[in-house]
Parts: structure tokens; C-alpha cells; sequence
């Protein structure tokens, strides 16, 4: 058991804010590192010290390993936190910080490898008997051989370039008689993509959705896992809005999936906090895709229906403390939703926008929790994640988690930039969405600009104010003299209609 | 049954915008009113229609009932919610709103006008066999019998001037020998005071601990009970620091108190939320002090720990619905603090304070909540009540409430006016508090100014900032060169230390 002291946040923006409230709470001293860009970072003022990095992109500050390890050692630090991305899943720089004699709060660097890769990961999980996409283990180049096993799997299957990526090379297969052509062309495909013909053949999931189980592993070999999260609305591979816990799963399959992340957890020796992804077909069926060896953006919304604090947990578990939660003890109480804020235009193909929040006024009240790592008046760089909040409710069931989160999103006012707030609110109040019968698909199905409503506009309110002053001075007031009308102060959070008694 | 689509909000600050924000989640229409103090408040700017109704003070405004009603008429108000304070317990206004054919989202007249009077809601509650502090059910004059019914009470006894309050004429009696002197100056200090000499005796809880169980009820004779509400830290009678569940009291207790609150609430076919509270002394035995007929300010510790929207639930039942949860569907999860953070200086005997919130930085994350109705810039009005937020934060056990607490008052930055937020700092952090073991003596025994934190002062970060700057030029880096510290800038959360490294 080591005592931590004093934590080092590796990481930047709301990620960083998240980690050091939770170690202010326990009364650990804080160290945020910082590059140029963010130098007036609420992160950054927000530590206890605050170290300058370098200038941005990234590689120049907050990817540099060895001197956020100098900079430990300098300031007495005794464990890292890296959030995610960054260095979050480097393991040869979790395995500098160990040999630094510096504690990662996170996994080993062999769990970190071995779940690093998605083969490596299938095989180590392989004899734990976890259901994965049937599929041929290896890369063939054989037409007749890649047939044969299109017949075993079962059709529709998928082709694809054992070399590739981005969709390159992927061909999907509804039936035999197109498998000969279809094949062709992947392979003359990937050996134009990739010099590489070879492909692996995997059952194709039609309306795949994306669900994944929270673990949390000590350093002692036990392993719980606090229930699923689902991530099916997505845009290329992002997520978009996440919940817990599913609409869809029985208690049953949760419980089998649970045990399942679990036993994939134990297989690497994990400890630590971290996410098996599942994908789940449309009867339920669940197979392993990978995991994810670190905290997980969407990690807000399985605190809010589990009470626990998972950085709180990491920290224990990285000093070397037992779990302090039992498998028996956990219980899913409520509903959680997160939406991704981002600094896009869901009008303009998503396209990033940077300029300086005129505007930041988050929501508030019963059941809403904002994490974000900027406020009014600040300027949002082009060198990073264009998230700039995460949005989370939580109500007694769905419905009304649902119903605080349309709620939260008009109140939240953001000016001088173009955000995807309406975007989400589109697919909040989707059908699809609201029956919970949707999966992957949901963005290329359901979604065009059109359908959103129109963005909050310092602008517009006052013009609003002004028109409704018109037009209410020609209402007739019962019993009361109708008089002015205000217009709304430039702040005004919504387009209220204003009178005055006398 | 009859559907709420409209609702008038007759109230200010931050009750007003907890209930609009219930309302919007419910597609419920909302109406602000507001004095010609509160223009620029933001729960004028979040309602659909705002109706301003008079100057300062109340008197000339929020209580004018007769304008509220007409404007209800005007605009087509399904119902009114009055939030605390004001026109909330008000038995004459909740008729007048009902014989205008408008729903009060609140207990019937009837029902408020019995619980109303102290003695009348004893006197309802009597024949249910309701525990209530023992003492003499009328007034006595004469000092023999009075001394034998202090003998039958057993001492010490309280003796108290029947048309008494403030203290006056009332007087604890440790024993048999010092009877006679006390009572014949609690009787002359009566005579003095209010021309009439008549006292009550009663048992004097030497102890006592203020808890309070929240009520529900339907309108078909449905009540439940919501759990405690541990509220002894006060200050001249006011809550300071609330929480639920309380830290003392066991399971089989808080179920008795409960069934206790469910006959009173039964007792006068009490609908709406209501609170019935009990004083508890140091075995642990309670008695029934009076029910408060309305949403207290407290209410979002019970929220949180329960999961459930009391307004909503208001809402539901003033529309005639039966009650949404069943009392074996309820559970503690948890546990919920709320602290009171008023515009008073607590090194100055609490003086209320006014002027303007330069700085007015909340608090966010995991597990905080704050109510307000204020923001930074705005002025704070003399006329009203000193509150100006209420700080909850919730944990999976009391420890991590309280944690999150400190947490979140040393992040809430406020400037500009004296707050309380140091003051319930002290609280949290003194071991009376910590152990559980506090009564409503707690400010009186531990308080002194002297044990204060000191306030967030935007002026000395500054000041900090340069100090740090000067002490950390001197300090030797280890393999980096030190260099410039920058000053933190001018909304600086905390007081920061930077350096950069080259």
C-alpha cells in the first residue's frame, strides 16, 4: 500500500477538472500540466500547481512523456492520472512512470499491451469461452477456402482487409451467389489499398448496437463490473449520446454480459478501471469487440446510476486498497444520458469550429451535471478534441432522464461558436431514440440538418424581445392596464414574453 | 383529473426556478412575477411569460394575492405554485385561488388552516396516538397544581407564557427546589410582557435534535413518507446545514417516525408535500412539534437520497393523479447535504449584507447541485430573505457528502458581498458535526468568528499570485530551467503556483 499525496493530471479541459475535484475531495494535492494554448484553462487554475509543457499541437506538450515524469519527480509528485487519450493507453510510458518509481493510475503496462491490440486481445480471451463475431481466425486469400467458411458462418458476412482500415476494403455479402464477385473486389481492394490481398471473413451484424460494461479491477485479483453502457448513436465512430443502462437488455443478459467483461478482465490481470466493448445484434445476441484500458469519457453516466466515483476508485486501487464496493452490493438505481458537447457545425457536416464563447451559460438544477473545462469569454483552440462539455442527466426511470436532458439542452446557452447541442436534441426526441429500439445506424438513417431546430442567438433574443413588445401591446389585458413591454436583457436565457401590472 | 398546462410561479430566486425547471421538464407553460427589484432576475428570464406585479417590498408585490389571481385569469393559469414564504401557507389566499377555479399546487385550505395553529394541529393529532412532548394541554395559573404537574413531568420542566414567543416568559427548571422562584418570575416576566400571566408547563428536552420526515400525499387519501431530514444546525431558528438521512437514528426508529408522519399527515386528509417535524432527544425519543404545510427549502436532500421530483410529484397531485411511488418501491440511496449560503457576515453577528456579485463562480461535478437564483454581476436586493443559493452535494455514504462539500464551498468564488459559506465550512468541518452526535445547541456551544476560514478575496489571488511568483523564482528546479510565474488571472479559482518549463 502506497499513500498518494499529490497527483500529477497528464491530460487537459474537462478530463483534468473531473480527476482534481475528486482528489481535492480527498484531500490529495494537485498538479495540472498545461501548453501554451491553455494557458487561462479553468484546469489550470483549478490545481494546486500548474506547469507550463510547451507550445501546441500536443506533441509538443502534452504527449511529452519524459518530461511530465521530470516534472513528477521535481515537484514530488507521486502518481500520474492520464485521463484519456493522450498518454491514457501508451504502455511504454505507463512503463517509464513505473520504473520513474512513479504510480500510473491505471492498468499494468502488460494488461495495457495485451488489450492494446484487438487480435492479440481476442486471443488472450479466446479460451475464457467469450462470445465473439463468428469469423475465421486468420487471414485467408483463398476464394474457395473464404466461401466454405462465408457457408459455416452463416450469410450476411462481411469481408475485410486484414490490413485495413477506415472501411477500406470491406465489402458486405448478402448471400453466396454474390460472395465470388464481391470477394474479387475486396481483395483487388486491399492489394491496391494496402499491398496485402489477404482478408478475414466475420459474420455481419445487420443493426449492430454498441453497448459496454464498466470494470473495475484491484490490485488483489478481484473484479467487479457496474453494469452496461449504451453507445449506439454514433457519428464515424464517435459517440454521440450515451445511457445507463440500456433500454433493451433483459436482466439476464446484463448479468451474462457482466460476467463476461469480468472474466475479460481477469484474463489480462486487469486492474484498474476499464470498458469492454460488446457489439449486441437485434435478438440480444452479444459478442466481445475490445476493451478499453483506461476511463472512458461516457464513465459519468455509471456514476450517476451506481453512486460510485470511479476516480475515486482508481486512485484507492492505484494505492493499492481492495475494491471498496462487492459485486452483491451493487445496485442500477435511476436513469443517466450524456451528450457530447462539441465545437462543431451539425449544419456544415460537422465541421470544427473554433472563436471565443460570447455566451456560456450551463444548465442547472435536479438531476443535471455539467463537465466541461471552459467557461464565458474563452476562446476555443483548433488544436484539440473539439468537445468542449459533457452534458449528464439523471432522473428516477428513462423518460425523465430524457425529459431533464431536453430541458438542459435549451438551457444551456452557448454564443460565438457552433456547437452540435441541437444535434442531440434531434436525436433525444427521435422516435427511435425514445423507443429505444435503435443501433449504429441511427445517424446515417434518421439524420439530416434539416430537421434540427434552430441554435440559440444572443442576436435574435433581443430582436425577439422587441417583436413581442409589438405585439403584446396590442393584447387586450383583462382588469389590468397592459403597459410596456421589456426587452429582454442581453443575457436572457429564453424569449419570455414580458408585462407589466399596475 | 385535470391537466396543469400553465403554471404561475408565485415566488422569486431560486424556489421560482426549481419549480419552472420541474414545469419545462413536464411541457408545462410558465409564468414569472416579479417586483420591480428583481427585473433583471434570471427567474424572470427563464419563465415563458413574465408579469411585473409592483415595487418592493412584498408587501406591495409578491403577496399582493388579489393581482396574482386576476393575472392567472388574464393569462390563462391553470394552476399557481407558491414555493415557500409569501402567500405559501397562506389558508385565505389557497381559498381565494380555488374559488377563482384555479389549482393550488399545495394542501387544501382546510388542511392548511389546521396544521396552521400550533395548538390546533396538537389538538388534531392528539387522538392518533401522536408522541408529543409531555407537558400540561392548557395553561395554568396557579402555582401549586403547576408544581405538581412538574413533579408528574419529571425534571427539568419548561415553563413558557402561553401568549409568549422570543424567549420571553420562559424559564427551565432543573428541580422540585428551585419551582417556585422560577415560575413566579416566568409569570411576572409574562404579566410584564403580555398582560397575561398564564404558563405552560412541558418537559424540557435538554438535547434536542430538529428532524423532520417529508410527506406525500394524493388526493385519494394516499400518504407515504419520504424519509428524515436532519436539520438541528440553526441559527436563531433558522436551518444552516441540513442533511438526510440523519446520522443517528436506526432503522426502526426512522420507520416510526415515519408511520408517526404519515398519521398526521392523515390526521387533517393532508394532500401536496409536506413536512412533519419532530423534536429528538439524546435516547432518541421523539415528539411531534408541528407540520409545515408546503415545499421546504431543504427539500433536495430528500431528492436526492430518493430519487424522486418533488415538484413533479406536487404537480401530479394538484392535477389529481394518484401518487406515482408506493412506500415499499422507496429507498435510501445515499447520502445528501445541503448548506444555506446567505448574503450575511458571519464575523459580524450575521448583519445581512448587500451589493453586487462581482465574482459568483459555482461549483460543478460529480454529485454537486446548486440551487440559486442569482448571477455574477447582479445586484442583491435588501428586501428579501439573505439566501441567495443552496449548496447540496451527494455521496454514496455521509463521509463522501461531506467530502464533496468542502470540496464545493472552497469552489463556489464569490466577491462582492459577505456570505456564509465559510461559516458552514466550520460547521462541516467540526468533529460534533462529523460524529453525528450535535443537537440544535451546536452554533451556540462551538461558533466563534475566530474559528473562521478566510472568504475568497479576488483581490489577495491577485496578491497570492505575486508573492508565489517572487518565492518561486528561488526555488531550484531539478533539470529544467525555472523561470517567469505567471499571475493567475483575475477570476483564479484557486491559488495556483506555475511554473513553466523550457
Amino acid at each position: 500500500m502506497s499513500n498518494i499525496n499529490k497527483i500529477l493530471i497528464a491530460n487537459r479541459g474537462e478530463i483534468a477538472l473531473r480527476v482534481m475535484r475528486t482528489a481535492r475531495e480527498m484531500g490529495i494535492q494537485t498538479v495540472a500540466i498545461f501548453s501554451e494554448a491553455d494557458r487561462n484553462s479553468p484546469h489550470v487554475r483549478f490545481a494546486d500547481e500548474a506547469v507550463c509543457v510547451g507550445p501546441p499541437p500536443s506533441n509538443q506538450s502534452y504527449l511529452l512523456g519524459d518530461k511530465i515524469i521530470q516534472i513528477c519527480k521535481d515537484l514530488n509528485v507521486d502518481a500520474i492520472h492520464p485521463g484519456y487519450g493522450f498518454l491514457s493507453e501508451n504502455a511504454a510510458f505507463c512503463q517509464k512512470v513505473a520504473d520513474a518509481g512513479i504510480i500510473f493510475i491505471g492498468p499494468s503496462p502488460e494488461s495495457m499491451d495485451l488489450m492494446g491490440d484487438k487480435l492479440t486481445s481476442k486471443h488472450t480471451v479466446a479460451k475464457y469461452n467469450i462470445p465473439m463475431v463468428p469469423g475465421t481466425p486468420d487471414a485467408v486469400t483463398d476464394r474457395v477456402i473464404a466461401k466454405q467458411k462465408s457457408k459455416e458462418i452463416g450469410y450476411p458476412v462481411l469481408i475485410k482487409a486484414s490490413a485495413g482500415g477506415g472501411g477500406k476494403g470491406m465489402r458486405v455479402v448478402e448471400n453466396e451467389e454474390e460472395f465470388d464477385e464481391q470477394m474479387d473486389r475486396a481483395v483487388s481492394e486491399a492489394i491496391t489499398s494496402f499491398g496485402n490481398g489477404a482478408v478475414f471473413i466475420e459474420k455481419y451484424i445487420t443493426a449492430p448496437k454498441h453497448i459496454e460494461i464498466q470494470v473495475l479491477g484491484d490490485k488483489h485479483g478481484n473484479v467487479i463490473h457496474l453494469f452496461e453502457r449504451e453507445c449506439s448513436v454514433q457519428r464515424r465512430h464517435q459517440k454521440v449520446v450515451e445511457e445507463a443502462p440500456s433500454a433493451v437488455l433483459t436482466p439476464e443478459i446484463r448479468e451474462a454480459m457482466g460476467q463476461c467483461a469480468v472474466m475479460v478482465a481477469k484474463a489480462c490481470n486487469y486492474y484498474g478501471a476499464g470498458t469492454v466493448e460488446f457489439i449486441v445484434d437485434e435478438n440480444l445476441n452479444f459478442y466481445f469487440l475490445e476493451m478499453n484500458t483506461r476511463l472512458q469519457v461516457e464513465h459519468p453516466v455509471t456514476e450517476q446510476i451506481t453512486g460510485v466515483d470511479l476516480v475515486k476508485e482508481m486512485i484507492w486501487i492505484a494505492e493499492g486498497k481492495p475494491l471498496s464496493i462487492k459485486q452483491e452490493d451493487l445496485k442500477i438505481n435511476g436513469h443517466s444520458i450524456e451528450i457530447r458537447v462539441c465545437a462543431e457545425d451539425p449544419r456544415n457536416n460537422f465541421l470544427p469550429d473554433v472563436g471565443t464563447l460570447h455566451t456560456y451559460v450551463r444548465p442547472q438544477g435536479n438531476g443535471v451535471r455539467v463537465d466541461d473545462g471552459f467557461e464565458q469569454g474563452m476562446a476555443i483552440p483548433i488544436f484539440y478534441d473539439p468537445m468542449i462539455a459533457k452534458l449528464i442527466t439523471y432522473g428516477k426511470d428513462r423518460n425523465e432522464a430524457i425529459d431533464k436532458m431536453i430541458r438542459a439542452i435549451d438551457e444551456f446557452k452557448i454564443s460565438g461558436i457552433e456547437t452540435t447541442l441541437q444535434f442531440c436534441k434531434f436525436v433525444l426526441k427521435h422516435e427511435a431514440f425514445l423507443s429505444g429500439k435503435f443501433d449504429t445506424r441511427f445517424i446515417g438513417l434518421y439524420y439530416t440538418p434539416e430537421k434540427l431546430d434552430e441554435p440559440f442567438d444572443a442576436d435574435e433574443e433581443i430582436i425577439a424581445g422587441v417583436l413581442a413588445s409589438h405585439l403584446l401591446n396590442h393584447k387586450k389585458m383583462v382588469n389590468s392596464s397592459a403597459s410596456s413591454v421589456e426587452v429582454p436583457i442581453q443575457q436572457s436565457q429564453w424569449k419570455t414574453k414580458r408585462l407589466e401590472y399596475r
